[in-house]
Formats: C-alpha cells, sequence, structure tokens
C-alpha cells in the first residue's frame, strides 16, 4: 500500500539466488582481503518472495550485501542460531569480525560464544535493544556493542497504543464474535472501558515511553504517570502539558512517581517501556503484580523477562488483571507451550499477545536497514564516529546509562 | 477496574425481581395516571448479573424504571423486538407515548409501527444515532426523535484508532500465532506498517470525527484530510495545527476535500464518521472503492449500510482492500452468514470487524443512561426544553442538518 522507497535494489542479483537455498547463505566469490560480517535473521520464505520490502528476512538481507562486499568483507546470514554451540551462528562466529543480529529472531551472543570468537569486534543489533547480548562479556573484551537508536521507536510506541485500546475497549471479544457468528453485545460490554478518564502509567520514560505519553494526551487520560530514574527533560514535560491543555482544558497531565509500587497501585493502564537489565529482570512479579489496582491492566513490548511468565498468567486468570497485552516473550520463538500464549481469564477477554512485531514493521525494517548500514560504515571506514546514541558499550565501558549500571 | 458512580441503586429491586422473567418486564402496580414508556434493550443475562455497570441490559434498564414510575408513568421494556408486527414492541407500541431504543440492538421504528403507534410522541435514542427511526414518517406525526448528542463520541473515536491500530500494525495476524503456537515474524511483518507519514482521512468531521483527528495528531500522520458538508470551525483547525506543531514540528495538518473520490485516492486509510441518511446509504460501494489506493484500510463505525457488504468483502478478499474494520453491520444482530464475518484476505488479516460495541462500553452507559434521563426529564416536566443538540426532529421539522436534509 504505503509508498516506501525501495531499499532493495541494493540487494545483488545473488541473493535472490541464494533465497531457493536452506539456512545459510554465504561467501562471496571473490576471496576477502578483509574480515567475516555474520548477519543472522528471520525466515522470510515466501512472505519474502511476496513482499519486497520485507527487508529483515533472510532472502533480503536487510539490503546490504552487495554494500557489504563492496568493502571486502565477507557476509555469511544465516537463520540457524540454535543450539550453542552446535548451530550455524556458533561455526562462524569463530572468524567473525562482525555480528548483526535482530531482537524479534535474537541470536544470543553469551558469555561462552564472545569466549569462541577471537575476531569478533562490533556486534550490531538492527533494531532497539540489546540485552541478547551479554554486555559484560563484550565489555571485558571491549567488543563494540551498537544498535540503531530511534529505528522502531514509533513503531513499538504504536503498538503500545493498539495493545491498550485493544484491550480497555475489548476488541477481542468483540471481534471473536463478529468472526464466529455470535452476537451478544452484553457479553463484549461487560469488560469494556474508554480510555477516557483512566490513569496511565509508564515504567520508563525514554525514547518508547515518552512517545506513548505523547499519543495518550488526546485520548484525555485523568493522569499520565512515569517511573524512571530520571526526570523527563522540562522541555518534553511542557510539550505533554501544553498538547494536554490544548486538547482537554487541563494543565500538569504528566508526573514522575518516586516508588514504583505507588505508580501501580494507583494506575488503570501499566505500560512497561524500559531496557532488560538487572535491575528490570523479573520486576513485575507476583509481589509488584499484588500492588496494581483489581481488573488493571499490563502492557509490555519492552522485553518479556521483565515480567515473571507465570505470575502474569496467574494473575490474568483470576482475573487481578484484566488483561495482559504486548509482543515480548523472555523466550523467543516462544515454545508453543508458553504460559503466554494460553494464559486467559473467563471471559477470553484478557490475553492481548502477538509474537515479537512491534519493531519490525516494513517501516521500521526500512530504518534499521539503514542504520545498520551507517554503523557499519563509521567501522569500515575505521573513523568509528558511530552516532554516539547507537552506542551501548564501547572500549569496555557503557555508554548509556539505560543498560542498568545506574546503581 | 475503573470507579464508576453508580446508577445502579435507581433500580428498584422490582428490577431485579423481573430480571428472572423472560424478555418482557411491565406493568407497575399501582395505576399509572401518565402513558406508557416502551424500552428496548439488549438482553444482559449472566453479564447483568456479574457487572452491575452493565446500564444498557434489559436487567438494569437504565437504571431508570424508579424514575419514570415516580413521574407515574407506566414502564414496560423488553428484548422482544422483531418480527414486526408480531413483537412485544408491536404489541406495546399500540398504546405507547415514549419509547426508548439502541442503535446497538435497534427496534427499528418504522413508517408502519408509527401508523400503528397514535399515542407516540417521543422517540428516544439510547446512544447517538437514529437511523432506526423513519424520521420521514416521524416528522409526518411531529413525533419528537432525539438522542443523547455527545454520549459516546469520546468512546467510538476510541474505537476508530483502535481498528486503525489493529490493521496498519496487523495485530489480528499477530495475536493468530501468539495464541495458536506459532511463531513466523516474516508472515506478520509482511502486512505491518506505521501508522506515521501515512494520509489518513474522515468522512464526515462531526462530533465523533474530529475526534478521530485529534487523536492522530500525536502519531505523525502525513496529512489528515477530511470530507464534510462543512467546514471545521477554525478553532478546530487551530487545535489541530498547534498539536501538530508540538508533537511534529509542522503545520497545515488537515485539509478538506471537496469531492469524496479525490480524497479516498490519496488516502492510506479511510475511516467514516458520518450519519446514515439517503445522501450516504451505499456511497462506499465497488465504484468509490475503486478510487481507493491499492491497499488502503476502511474503517467504518458510522452504520453498516453507509458500505456494500458485498462489494467491501469482495475488495477485502481481493487485496483491494488490505483491511476492512469497524463494527456496525446493515443488519443487527448481524446474520450468522453475513459476508463480513466471513470475509478475508489471503493472509487472514484483513477483518477487524466487531459487533456493535464501540459506542456502548461501561462508561458510555453511564453517560447515555443520564442523558435519556435527562430527555424524559424534559417530556414529563412538559418544559420540552431538551438540549438543542440532542434534537434531532421535532414539531414536523429536521433540528439538525446531520441527517441530510442538507441538499
Amino acid at each position: 500500500m504505503f509508498r516506501i522507497p525501495q531499499l532493495t535494489a541494493r540487494v545483488s542479483r545473488m541473493a535472490s539466488l541464494r533465497a531457493a537455498m536452506p539456512r545459510a547463505f554465504s561467501t562471496s566469490p571473490v576471496s576477502m582481503a578483509n574480515g567475516k560480517v555474520l548477519l543472522v535473521l528471520y525466515e522470510g520464505g515466501k512472505h519474502a518472495k511476496e513482499q519486497k520490502r520485507l527487508l529483515a528476512g533472510i532472502e533480503n538481507e536487510l539490503g546490504i550485501r552487495k554494500y557489504i562486499e563492496s568493502n571486502g568483507y565477507e557476509l555469511v546470514s544465516t537463520t540457524d542460531k540454535d543450539p550453542e554451540p552446535s548451530s550455524t551462528v556458533d561455526k562462524h562466529l569463530k572468524d567473525a569480525e562482525v555480528v548483526i543480529t535482530t531482537p524479534f529472531y535474537p541470536a544470543y551472543i553469551t558469555k561462552s560464544r564472545i569466549a569462541n570468537a577471537p575476531n569478533l569486534k562490533l556486534a550490531v543489533t538492527a533494531g532497539v535493544g540489546s540485552d541478547h547480548v551479554d554486555l559484560n562479556a563484550a565489555n571485558e573484551r571491549k567488543i563494540t556493542v551498537a544498535e540503531v537508536t530511534g529505528s522502531n521507536v514509533v513503531s513499538v510506541a504504536e503498538h503500545v497504543l493498539a495493545t491498550i485500546l485493544v484491550l480497555v475497549r475489548n476488541y477481542n471479544g468483540g471481534h471473536k464474535q463478529a468472526v464466529g457468528g455470535e452476537w451478544d453485545i452484553a457479553g463484549v460490554a461487560k469488560n469494556e472501558y474508554d480510555l477516557e478518564d483512566k490513569v496511565v502509567s509508564t515504567v520508563g520514560a525514554g525514547r518508547i515511553g515518552y512517545r506513548v505519553l505523547e499519543r495518550l494526551i488526546a485520548f484525555n487520560p485523568k493522569k499520565l504517570l512515569y517511573y524512571d530514574y530520571q526526570d523527563l527533560p522540562p522541555e518534553a514535560i511542557k510539550r505533554l502539558n501544553d498538547a494536554s491543555k490544548l486538547f482537554n482544558g487541563k494543565d500538569n497531565i504528566v508526573q514522575r512517581v518516586e516508588k514504583l509500587e505507588d505508580m501501580v497501585s494507583q494506575s488503570d493502564v501499566v505500560t512497561i517501556n524500559a531496557p532488560l537489565h538487572e535491575g528490570t529482570r523479573g520486576l513485575f512479579n507476583k509481589e509488584m503484580i499484588s500492588h496494581m489496582k483489581e481488573g488493571a491492566y499490563l502492557v509490555n513490548t519492552a522485553r518479556g523477562a521483565i515480567c515473571v511468565a507465570e505470575d502474569v498468567a496467574e494473575a490474568v486468570k483470576s482475573g487481578k488483571l484484566a488483561g495482559y497485552g504486548g509482543d515480548v516473550w523472555d523466550q523467543q520463538p516462544a515454545p508453543r507451550d508458553h504460559p503466554w500464549r494460553s494464559m486467559d481469564n473467563k471471559d477470553q477477554t484478557g490475553n492481548a499477545m502477538t509474537v515479537h512485531i512491534s519493531g519490525t514493521s516494513l517501516d521500521a525494517q526500512q530504518r534499521y536497514a539503514e542504520g545498520v548500514r551507517n554503523i557499519l560504515e563509521s567501522y569500515f571506514s575505521k573513523k568509528f564516529d558511530y552516532r554516539p546514541q547507537d552506542v551501548i558499550v564501547k572500549d569496555g565501558e557503557y555508554a548509556t546509562k539505560a543498560y542498568g549500571q545506574r546503581k
């Protein structure tokens, strides 16, 4: 539908020939003076054939094969990432200089894998969120970890809004009846609310959390709360308040809360927009959920492991949470018997999970494909002039406060 | 979850006793000096027992039985509206002075029913949208038709946003995999876009359409277009532009288009927010859809009959429309074999239908129950001091331009 400038022109004809081969595509016909780049992407299959803009499918290789090869590097791309240590990823990491992975189909760059990758100098995340890389191990080896900051913040923020609206308005209940041949309005309406005049809070008010707040303003919330290690910039708060004044005639709409328990206890909807690190892993467990309002909604598009899967499933089942939604899972691909697949309440309206798609819209793919190329450009040129906001760890140190070294 | 002041206290104990009886609840034990009020609502059943705020269920009777009876009127409430002329509605319309209906479960107040209701003086719509009343026939008899304007405009606008996001971001595709045990990111992503930077247009920029525009601004659309018989008020346009400037740094975001075909041909998403009347019935037929962009989305929460069901289903099936969603149907309850229940594209991502729930959230129910009571107050007191915006037809004339007498 949407006219997006095609990046796929950059894909060499070789890539399309390779698309017929299974799993691992490698080795340029010319010998490579420089090192090896290992690229791990999900299988696009017939979808990549149907949709040329599916740059994140292995068949389209982010549209960067030609670029990489023109810089004298070898590109090996594969979908075969598990199990360690027998996968294609393990085989090629051994002599790779650069590895490119995604959060949607993460190849975990573990401490042991890093130990077995003596040449590795750069780990690039095509997307946002590099917790699938062992950052401490990367620091020990002074491997640079970079991601394409901002490439999918809008996409994720949109998914948050979609998920909140699906839950609060009981889209699932209404849709199931529509396609299932039923018509029982009361059975939907009894779990259907307006988002207007509700308290919505975000755990984390960074690039995504702030954008979520922006998109909530026009819905005329009662209050927007946030929990973060730092204040929102004054100009961001002013922007939210000015917009609230414009649309809803009320000021002072957003407020920082110091204690997470205090925030969730007054929120009708809680959305998690924080990175996964030691301080957030398992943060929403039974204890934290017990502080939430009866029948509140919890939306997590950040990282699955920030929530304890069984505790969330139990809270949805019991009705403590009216619903849980999001697209991130503690294991990806999520196993078929993951509790979040089957969890629901008695009315079957409390599950708004999707597979991990929020950041991989076709628009986002275009942005992070470009971003990966820019990061490689900085590396290949030996200028190492990365955009500062893209650098997660470098020269043995955390370059951002977001990854939990704030203590 | 949300704390809403309870209106249900107004429901007399009689109502709860009556709830055990099937279908028609009637007749106060005292003889009524004044006339009869006929109330047609959907069955709440067990849902009304579970959710006391389900005021629009027949069991809770909008919380107005006691009020009506205290004014010396008899209240007959029923779910039995079809078929004409043998239903309970027909039986009681014969001597009713007031009839109260809803758009969600419409009792059609047809010309023939009006002809058989010599005492009928007031038809109240509990909600917004009175096209299920034959307005011309009402005018001939000088029956007042009033609705609770504004009572669910926010709810519907939220449903529009929910439906747009569900479609554009391919929530359905992602959710089906999540609960179905699958994990094929490419299969979802190939039909997933960002709402950002898209052209979104509304057919109708009244109370709902305008609120949709407000809620779209923070999503940073490329352009917002509208088609209406009149300009948006200058202050509304200024508000949208000011918010766009605040959030997105760009002005001049909203534009009126004179010709509907011109508008839909440049829109990635078209949302219909217009009343059903002679000028809008069947407006989106094969011909109009042919002017839409390939793979655009169409969202209709206004009235089902504004679209030609078979033409829409065919366009979704062929991929001309990437998706169609909304909650209104040309027949309600929709028959089990209605084409919009089963329509879809080859990837099963193009159907975002729900049953007719957008305006009947629990928050909206509270508002329109209050609004119905206010309209009755004006009538019972013989002041007839209705809120002007609530009056659709009165004294034989259309009181609003919205219902198609603009020609």
